[in-house]
């Protein structure tokens, strides 16, 4: 049986730093990163797709306001706004995939993912969303600075995921042999009531929810596709290295000495941690570019 | 084996005509359309929906257009917003279903259609996309007056769908029991070339999509539901007349004879035509209000 691969890349693999963003920007750079992606399509994995998209639902959000303030729209709330990208960054990546899907069908499935009404995080914003400001605005929001010095960015809750639905069914399409695309932004955050699922506003990290999706489907491998090669230790200072493979308890340590940076280096370990824990054999973090060397990356192992 | 009901409604169940279109009203809007269809899941179909957007791609547009006045965002292409749109209206529909399904799997497909390049409606603009302006807009774009007389709005080409991306797999989860959204506002336009499928700025009449959708999956019924209970000769005029049911020679008849408004029933009447002149059985045009009675609606019938 072909193996299945869980591949999680950020909204930066869209829309880089520094672009504004435009159609043909974010098309070129999703052909980019299919078109590595390919490599694991040749050697036979199967495959389904996760997806970030700060970039884009902070412009989706600039857009409310802008809309509002100037035709009276209603603003629309960040998980309506998520399930918008949902839509668009699919759309994107199905272009992008077809191009080297080799025959294989490209589908995408729009993605709830349930968290707790009483998950903690609700307390305590923290993930970030949107453009970088040079100074922190002042219009109500929280804002937190970028851990990497690139300025101030809004952060909004992020709630643990624990459940995708429909998770089944992309399992199934995917193990038929199809690229399926799912949890785009991490997923339309909702939780349970006695009415049903309900929308809340948050934003999901991706790569846990890519994680539980891994783990669900019971994935062989997880890659966290990111801007480096491998992960550091000593990132950008003195004794900088970088690791190839290290098991799930050397990866806790490392978090608890703050190796990982937060908003960046540390969510992906932990998303690798929590695969490997919930028995996945390895998570894979890399840079796309390095998906042709079957050896790449920082691995994760038990 | 269950009957396969092909279900199509306009973006006006979620947003109407009069509402600002805020997430509480499209929300209201789309639980009401949705308790009705729970009709026809109570009765035993197998459903798979298609849906409009024509209001809430028309706020997106004016969305994209401040969005670039007021923070130099770029204005995204009217097939990325399409896709946008997908994403969001499939969220709000799912939840809507979710109180209905009685059990059921709901899964929205992102879904691409494919038109002709060399379709002759890119050179003629007809599709209606937006709100309404008192006064014909001067912005370069092009602007026809609404035929029941409720302002000037911008029309964009409208191509035949030749072809839905995925619709096997649409038809598969559906007969499997899973009650499947897919050809949202039409369908994601894109035309056919030597690197793939691409995305091209047009509106593909979601009621022809549909149509094509239920013909490829050889739906037994197909639903079109509007604002009217029937279809109506001498519509709001002297000799006002509700259809009950009418062959498709007559349907073609009454079309020639101008009974029906472009923009409005006519195309509604010709998707019916479409897909019973392709091995449908019937068509039925009803308001959802009227589902609950399963000899509703006038049928377009061999």
């Amino acid at each position: 049986m072909a193996k299945l691969a869980m591949i999680a890349f950020g909204g930066n693999a869209l829309l880089r730093a520094g672009q504004k963003g435009t159609f043909e920007e974010q098309t070129e750079n999703v052909t980019r990163t299919c078109a590595q992606l390919g490599h694991l399509i040749e050697r036979g994995y199967n495959i389904v797709i996760g997806h970030g998209n700060g970039p884009q639902v902070g412009n989706e959000l600039l857009r409310q306001e802008a809309g509002s303030k100037e035709f009276g729209l209603p603003a629309m709330p960040m998980d309506f706004c998520g399930a918008e990208t949902q839509g668009s960054i699919a759309y994107l990546i199905e272009t992008g995939m077809d191009k080297v899907a080799a025959g294989r069908k490209v589908i995408s499935i729009v993605t709830r993912v349930e968290v707790r009404a009483d998950d903690p995080a609700f307390l305590n914003p923290t993930k970030f969303v949107g453009p970088y400001y040079k100074e922190c605005p002042l219009d109500g929001a929280t804002y937190k600075e970028d851990p990497r010095g690139l300025g101030w960015r809004k952060v909004v809750p992020s709630p643990r995921p624990i459940g995708i639905n429909n998770i089944d069914v992309v399992e199934k399409l995917a193990r038929e042999g199809a690229i399926v695309i799912t949890v785009g932004g991490g997923g339309i955050p909702v939780v349970r009531t006695p009415e049903g699922l309900k929308g809340i506003e948050a934003v999901i990290d991706k790569d846990l929810a890519s994680a539980l999706a891994a783990v669900t489907m019971k994935a062989d491998e997880f890659y966290i596709l990111t801007d480096v090669p491998k992960v550091y230790i000593n990132f950008r200072k003195p004794g900088e290295e970088a690791l190839d493979t290290i098991t799930v308890a050397c990866a806790k340590e490392l978090l608890e000495q703050g190796q990982f940076a937060e908003g960046s280096m540390a969510p992906k370990v932990r998303a690798a941690i929590m695969f490997v824990e919930n028995g996945g054999k390895q998570c894979i973090i890399t840079e796309a570019g390095e998906l042709e060397n079957p050896a790449c990356g920082t691995r994760i192992i038990p």
